[in-house]
C-alpha cells in the first residue's frame, strides 16, 4: 500500500506505507479517487511551502470507501462510499457563533496544512465525511469537492433562473460554475482563451466568447439586450479577468472572486460607485454545499464525465504534475489510489 | 433676484434672473439654503465641464419654500417647505422594471446634468420634491440631502444595532454615516487625519483614530476583540483608504464604496477570497432614504448643526469655493439664497 509524498522542490516520492488504526472520532478510509487541484500544483512548485510540511501526502479532492471505522463514531459503517470536506477545525465547530464558520480563523485545510489524499488510505475526522450514493461511480465521486466549490459560489452570487451569468476563466472551476448556473436556470456565457477549453465548452453546449477574438463586453451587452449581466464570476485570477469584470454587470450586478490574486490588482471603483455593483468574495465551501454537489452529482444531468482529461495511478503523479505544469491540453486528472 | 452662474475656469457669475411661471408638473421654489458639496468644488476646478453647460446655476443640497405650483402638480401648497431629490428621469420612474431606478442608465443629475439652486428661484419637477415639517429650521434642512446619501450608505452596508462601524474619512459625508450609524445602534470609529474634523468628531462623542499616529487594523482589531468590523465604509477616495479598507472587516464583513476613484486602485482581492468579504457602490440615494433623512432631521437627536462651518450669502460663493479649495478648517458651507 503507497503514500505519494511532496517532497519539496517539484517531486513526488511514492513510498510503502501500512494502514494505521482510526483514532477515536476517526474513519480510515481506503482512496478511489483523488483529483488534481490547482492548489496541488502551486505546491508541487514549492509556491506554499511555509503551509505544507515536508515530506507530505498533499490532495484533497477525494472519493472513498470506509475501511475501518474509529471509536465513538456513528452514523457511518464500513464499506459506506464517502467524500470528505476536508476543513479541520482546531476547536468545536459549535464554539464559532458567527457567519463563515467554514472559514474561521485557524481552520486548516487537510491536504496542506494536514496530510492528504494521495495514499492507498487516508484517516480523517468522521465529521469531515459526507455519505456518497452507492451507485455514483467513484472517479465522478472525486469531482465533489470541485464541484462543491462551484456551489459555494453560486450560492455567494445568489444566481437565480433566468439570469445572465458570465463566467471569466474556463478551467474545471469555471465549467462547474457555467454548469451549475445553467442547472438552476441561469442563462451563461464563459470567456476563455484557450482552445481545447473551448471545445470542451462547446461539447457541453456552453456558450462561449474568447477575448482574443471578440469584445466580451460588446458580446455581453448584446446578449442582454444593453443591461447587462446579473451576475460575473472572476475564475482567471488575473488582471486582465479584472479589468473586464467591471464592465460587465447591470446597475447592481453582483461579481463573484473566485480566483486567487497573489498580488492587488488594479479595480474599477468608479464602476461599483457608477452602477451600485457589489462584489463578493468565495473561498471553499459550507456542508450544505457538498449536500448540493452530491445531489447534483447523484442526479447524472451535468457531463461530469467531460472535465475528466486524464487518470494515472499513484506513480504517475509526478508525471501528471509535469504535464499540466506544461501546460498540456488537460482539464482535471484523477489518480487512482487503490 | 439673483442667481449664480457657474461660468467656468474657476468663477462664479451673479447676475439678475427674473423668475419665471412653473412649467405643468413643476413647482416654483423660493430657495432658502443651498449645501457646497464636493462635486459642486469639482465642477468650480473644471474638472465636470463636459456634463455641465457653461454658464449654469449648479448647487443641490436645498431647502426651500413652494412660491408657486404648476398645472397638473397634486399634493405640494405654496408655502410648504420642500427639499428636493435631484434626479431627473428622461422617461416615466415607473418605466424601469428592475432595481436601482436611481441610478438606471439616462437619469440626469440636477445642478450638474440641468440647472441647479444657487439662485433665489428654483423650477422643479414636482415628482422630486420632498416635505419638509414647518418646524425644521430651513438652514438644518439643507442638510437633508447629505443626509440622505449617508443613509443610504448604510442601508447598503445594511448595518445593525451592535455592529462595529468603521468609517475612513471624515468629512461632512464621512461624518453623517458616522452619525447615522450610531442612530442606528452601530459603535462607530472614524479614521481621519485633519486635525479640526478630528476636534469635531470629537465633540460629536464619535471615537477617533488618526491614521499618522496610530495603526487602523491594530486600533479596530483591539476594539472588536479580533474579530474585525463589521462594516466599513471607504469615503476617502484615495489608495491609503483602499489599502486599509480589506484589512479591517471580519469574516464576510461588508465594505460600502461611497469615495469616487476617477483612476483604479489596487485592490487586495486575496482578502476577499480569504474572509469572503463583500464590497458594495453606493450612488446618491432612492426616495426612502430621504423620507429617512428627514425624519431623523426632525427627531432632533443628530447634531447636525455641528456640520454647518459657515454661511454665505450668493454673491459670497466665489469666494467660499476659493476657500475651501485651499483646504480650509471648514465642513458644510450653506448658501443663503433668499
Amino acid at each position: 500500500m503507497q503514500t505519494a509524498l511532496y517532497a519539496g522542490n517539484k517531486s513526488i516520492n511514492v513510498v510503502e506505507h501500512t494502514p494505521e488504526a482510526p483514532a477515536p472520532g476517526e474513519v480510515r478510509l481506503r482512496v478511489a479517487y483523488c483529483g488534481i487541484c490547482g492548489t496541488d500544483v502551486h505546491i508541487f512548485h514549492g509556491k506554499m511551502d511555509a503551509r505544507v510540511k515536508i515530506p507530505q501526502p498533499i490532495g484533497h479532492e477525494i472519493s472513498g470507501v470506509i475501511e475501518a471505522v474509529g471509536e465513538g463514531v456513528s452514523g457511518f459503517a464500513e464499506g459506506d462510499h464517502v467524500t470528505v470536506r476536508p476543513l479541520a477545525y482546531a476547536d468545536k465547530e459549535e464554539n464559532w457563533k458567527r457567519e463563515g464558520s467554514h472559514i474561521r480563523p485557524g481552520v486548516k485545510f487537510m491536504g496542506i496544512d494536514t496530510p492528504g489524499a494521495y495514499q492507498y488510505s487516508w484517516n480523517v475526522p468522521a465529521n469531515t465525511l459526507h455519505k456518497l450514493p452507492q451507485e455514483l461511480p467513484l472517479d465522478i465521486a472525486a469531482l465533489v469537492e470541485p464541484l462543491a466549490v462551484a456551489c459555494h459560489d453560486i450560492r455567494i452570487g445568489k444566481v437565480k433562473a433566468g439570469e445572465q451569468v458570465v463566467v471569466l476563466g474556463g478551467g474545471p472551476i469555471g465549467m462547474l460554475i457555467a454548469l451549475v448556473s445553467r442547472e438552476a436556470g441561469a442563462e451563461v456565457l464563459v470567456s476563455e482563451i484557450n482552445p481545447f477549453r473551448l471545445k470542451v465548452l462547446g461539447e457541453m453546449g456552453i456558450d462561449t466568447v474568447n477575448p482574443k477574438e471578440a469584445d466580451v463586453e460588446a458580446v455581453v451587452k448584446e446578449r442582454t439586450g444593453g443591461i447587462g449581466a446579473d451576475v460575473v464570476f472572476e475564475v482567471t485570477g488575473v488582471q486582465a479577468g479584472v479589468d473586464v469584470m467591471t464592465k460587465l454587470p447591470c446597475v447592481r450586478g453582483r461579481m463573484v472572486v473566485v480566483g486567487i490574486f497573489s498580488e492587488p490588482p488594479k479595480v474599477d471603483l468608479f464602476q461599483f460607485f457608477w452602477k451600485e455593483l457589489q462584489l463578493f468574495g468565495a473561498r471553499v465551501y459550507e456542508a450544505e454545499d457538498f449536500d448540493t454537489a452530491i445531489a447534483l452529482a447523484a442526479k447524472g444531468t451535468l457531463p461530469l464525465e467531460k472535465i475528466v482529461s486524464l487518470k494515472v495511478e499513484l506513480d504517475g503523479l509526478q508525471g501528471a504534475f509535469e504535464e499540466i505544469s506544461r501546460g498540456g491540453n488537460l482539464l482535471k486528472v484523477l489518480v487512482k489510489c487503490s
